[in-house]
């Protein structure tokens, strides 16, 4: 049988009665389906077109949608040849890392249109704008200077005055302004984003600045890149200017992993020789595929892209700007700097016109970057009186407490257990990861879900947290993290690093070994949880403060956007509060980046809260410490900081 | 005899008896000697350290300094080995274009120091500052960025905030910063010198901004480069920003001269295959070369060199920046702009430190340049009363007109005659060059004067006019150019191209062949002269106003510096006036440079003078085309407009 799936044109030959859901698996065509195939999700909708299936109408889809082809991929079956649609909703994006998923387990998780409402008071603004100007030909009366005949224009129509002009456009000018007949459309820019940063200076005058000269009309392309730089994963977006829309997302692992998993190792790889050219160039490189990818994805010219903004942490954008981190890693851990002016991204090896230049939001300290910044400007934590605790959740762990009044901040340094680091059979949340997990309370035997829905290959972060706190639940492991031997299961065995529970027997695995979980693997999770929560408490204690008066927990990162809130109580990593307190904001690093991108007077903003935040060295701290190790305990060591979950597992108040 | 010449150490061999200053000149040592050797000009005062010589003690010579061994080298005979030292006043330049001489016929030619005090309300105070600071080096309770700590340094000790930082000082920064043990020298520039430039932004505020950071205390050291780019000759000079004194000069052709000779010429190679980078790579060649003679002579360490300063006309200023001069050749004579905005030194090729800016001379028009601009500022003419010409004499003569309240220019294609061009044996003032010349009224015999006292090999743009005038004082030529054939001489002759006089016999010259000046010559030299003064004219008309209104001729250009005076006028190219009005200034370009190089506020006065000036197309201008048919005779069409040489010439009134 041949099926043909739409928009996406690909096309696979699969058996008769086959599994449209594995249909599309093979066609390399992705459609969303969290359940796992079990069709009670009911995301998985797709419309036949043409040919026959077999599919009962779940319950979700409605006489008159079942009627016009409307199925559920998961429960049907291909009987005939097949034209298949999948509509917009149900499609993912075809690369693993950019998957999204509805939130289970409580908390609030809100689109990108929405979070751009969690900011007060910003309008559609944009620093660049694009301004047709018609002239008069030169004559002999009037032979003033190309510049000056341009410039006059623009003060006459556009009202600009005291224009600064980017020396490149120099070279050019006269050949613009001659192919385009005396008609062109100048971008200019308000100056302090493409010029110059000082750091002491906030809110200076801005003059405007020609940056860029086109013949013609071409106001109505106007376009921007926002890049999250992340230490693993970089995400681009591609925006209209114009519409404020977003036209085009792309993403990918940033090239630098490999030369090291995490900000240290790329830090100790940037000191060899060629080491900081290296890391930069593959940084360059990988923003590079994702310029193209949006370009090939959206139509649209890349001339027509006016200015890019990123964000990332502090070691990041040190790299991608070339700066040496050295001192970042050495006690007593400084930056080069936490404000960087905007540079011209063609300096930096990217493939954009001369005119583009690159925003860089600023840091607050070595390892509290721009990433935080951009997203304590995109949630609108610092417009708030609600104190707010927002986290990052990572092998650095960042944290921000407060609100609109004041804010502290740390680092704390979780290790690499939370990206499957340190765990036997811990990977990267990629294909065949194990990212959900239940146990049967009788049995003690597993049921499993990968990404992707493939046979497991490992287990990520995400389903650590999820497979720890079941086994907590069903009390597989005591609170201390060490495995129940006298349980009627031989899935909890002795194993070369202790104890350790199969989740996945060999033949059922992509790794042909059993897939188990150790007690060191525990051991490390609840280091890296311990760590995440002293941080906030200590955090909390040093503006003499507690859990109890948080009243908002915004939850950022791709990462944090895959955990299970309920299950992350349990195991102590987030506070236990009403669920109604937590949100998920997602990216929240390029939230920040599309708002600046959007409205200029956010530049402000974002400036403001690097200044507004105190940072605080937790690894100098003796109260992190002593926080440290009594949270080393599932869910903690003080039963009355977990009083629901301690109740529900062990029956204490 | 062994003769050896200090400071240079240079020694030479010699016959006894030999003339001293020929020795010198076999030795490669120059002294000026202005006179030709008669020993009249009293300058090659040279002090006889060892030895003996045979010289009688010329009258500017007092007793006392002949008794220390004070001697005219042009009347010094060798006796015995000598040991001879040339006094500084003595010294000139070892390259014959940077040649300089006593000013004869008439005028005042001041020094440097004296320029500089023609211009009023100017204070010394450079641009650019260095500011030593010391900091605490960073500990884990002030683990600021470096930068942040910089600055905080910066505003603490030098009270300087909102200052803002070259991007290249980024990388730099924490090596500096720990090489210096926290104690280092920032060069610190206001920064509408070394930012971008408005147009129509005259006095801005200007931000302090960061351009340079060196490890220790430097600020001894602390200097700038000016030059003046000519279409000829690049002039430059390294200033000591400390002391406000020239350290060194040079100088050197201009590389693009291979490209053609004139403006023109390379505004049409620009526009060949390549033509525009092999013309910028040239200028900039030239440069460099300047640069390092700079470093060589002065022992100065280049990377304390601050900041770049540079005046050329319009065409020279396009193709050093890289600016495509096509449309200023293509009527309505368009630049591709008049106000430049600094450009770092090193992108356009230079070899200078990353932190070094180069600031260009803002132009009026398409061929009035920032070398006039330069010119009027060096020589205060936009702060007086008094209605001046300031005239630039060449193959792109420039001419302005005004006072402190107004001022018209304009430009005239006067030909290259000046600079030797379309004249038989011209030549370029260089070695061999006659650029004097007397007749004997009797028997019409010549007496030369050639640069370097060696066998002619061609004739200069001055000495033309001195000789031509010379033709008319003693009645060779009548007063429309044509020879007199009835003098009873055989140096009056016919030749290919019409009547010719004979100025050195082949035997005589360094061409063997007979060295002649043509009618066609003498034609050649009245349009270019009857242009400049129908330039001045046209001007001077274009406000209501005449020549006898001027009340100060100021006279710029190295060209000008060695025009006679007396002869221009009896030639008609300068307007017949008291002689005490005519001032020579010399390389008014380079002067104007120097100043805001020493004094920050006169960069605001040269943007003003641009801005001040009206340009007028004399092209366009039949009045223009009237006056040069009425200048077409020697002096002048009108008696009245010369009457002192009409009446010594002719015995008209």
């Amino acid at each position: 049988m041949l099926v043909r799936f739409q928009p996406h044109n690909r096309e696979v030959q699969v058996a008769k009665g086959e599994n449209l859901l594995r249909a599309a698996m093979e066609a390399g065509v992705y459609i969303q389906a969290s359940c796992g195939g079990e069709g009670v999700c009911g995301k998985c909708r797709v419309l036949i077109e043409k040919g026959e299936v077999e599919s009962p109408r779940a319950p979700g889809i409605s006489e008159e949608d079942f009627q016009r082809g409307l199925r559920q991929a998961c429960q049907t079956r291909v009987i005939s040849d097949l034209e298949v649609r999948i509509p917009v909703e149900s499609e993912l994006d075809k690369r693993v890392i950019a998957r999204t998923r509805e939130r289970v387990g409580g908390g609030r998780q809100v689109s990108h249109q929405e979070l751009e409402s969690l900011v007060l008071g910003w309008c559609f603004n944009p620093a660049l704008h694009k301004h047709y100007v018609e002239m008069e030909p030169p004559t002999t009366r009037d032979n003033r200077s190309d510049l000056s005949r341009l410039l006059l224009a623009l003060k006459k129509a556009q009202g600009l005055e005291s224009i600064s002009v980017d020396f490149h456009l120099f070279k050019r000018l006269p050949f613009v302004l001659r192919e385009g007949e005396w008609r062109v459309t100048a971008t200019v820019v308000q100056t302090r984003m493409e010029s110059q940063l000082s750091e002491y200076q906030l809110r200076g005058s801005r003059r405007p600045k020609l940056t860029n000269l086109e013949p013609g009309d071409t106001t109505r392309e106007h376009y921007s890149i926002v890049l999250d730089i992340g230490t693993t994963t970089i995400w681009g977006q591609l925006l209209d200017l114009n519409k404020r829309a977003t036209v085009a997302e792309a993403s990918d692992y940033n090239g630098q992993i490999s030369y090291g998993d995490d900000v240290i190792s790329r830090i100790v790889y940037s000191q060899k020789p060629e080491g900081m050219k290296k890391l930069q160039e593959s940084v360059v490189g990988t923003i590079n595929g994702i310029i193209r990818d949006l370009a090939k994805k959206s139509g649209v010219n890349l001339d027509r892209v006016s200015h890019m903004a990123a964000s990332g942490n502090t070691i990041m954008t040190h790299l991608l700007l070339g700066l040496d981190p050295k001192y970042i890693r050495e006690a007593p851990y400084t930056p080069v700097a936490n404000f960087f002016p905007p540079v011209r991204a063609m300096d930096l090896g990217l493939t954009m016109g001369k005119h583009v230049h690159l925003y860089t939001f600023p840091s607050v300290a070595s390892y509290v970057g721009g990433d935080i910044v951009s997203g304590i400007l995109g949630s609108g934590v610092y417009q708030r009186k609600p104190l707010t605790l927002y986290i990052d959740i990572g092998t650095n762990g960042e944290i921000v407490i407060g609100n609109s009044e004041w804010m502290v901040t740390a680092a704390c340094s979780a290790g690499p257990a939370f990206e499957g680091g340190g765990i036997k059979h811990g990977m990267r949340a990629t294909l065949g990861a194990i990212e959900d997990f239940r146990i049967n309370h009788r049995t003690y035997d597993p049921m499993l879900l990968t990404i992707g829905m493939v046979k497991p290959k490992g287990i990520c972060g995400s389903g650590l947290i999820n497979t720890v706190a079941e086994f907590l639940e069903a009390g597989v492991i005591t609170a201390n993290g060490k495995f129940n031997a006298d349980l009627p299961t031989r899935r909890i065995r002795p194993g070369p690093d202790g104890m350790e529970y199969v989740l996945s027997l060999a033949e059922e695995t992509a790794i042909d070994k059993d897939l188990v979980i150790t007690e060191v693997d525990i051991d490390n999770l609840m280091r890296a949880k311990a760590a995440m929560y002293a941080g906030y408490v200590t955090l909390l204690q040093s503006v003499g403060l507690t859990v109890g008066n948080l009243e908002q927990v915004v939850i950022a990162g791709a990462f944090g956007s895959f955990i299970d809130i309920e299950r992350a109580i349990t195991i102590g990593l987030l506070p236990e509060l009403p669920l109604d307190r937590f949100l998920f904001i997602g990216n929240g690093s390029l939230l920040g980046a599309r708002l600046i991108s959007f409205c200029n007077e956010m530049l402000d903003d974002g400036e403001r809260i690097s200044r507004m935040m105190t940072n605080v060295e937790l690894s100098e701290s003796p109260e992190f410490m002593n926080n440290y190790v009594a949270a080393m305990f599932l869910p903690h060591t003080n039963a009355e900081e977990f009083p629901g979950v301690s109740q529900r597992l062990f029956g204490q108040k």
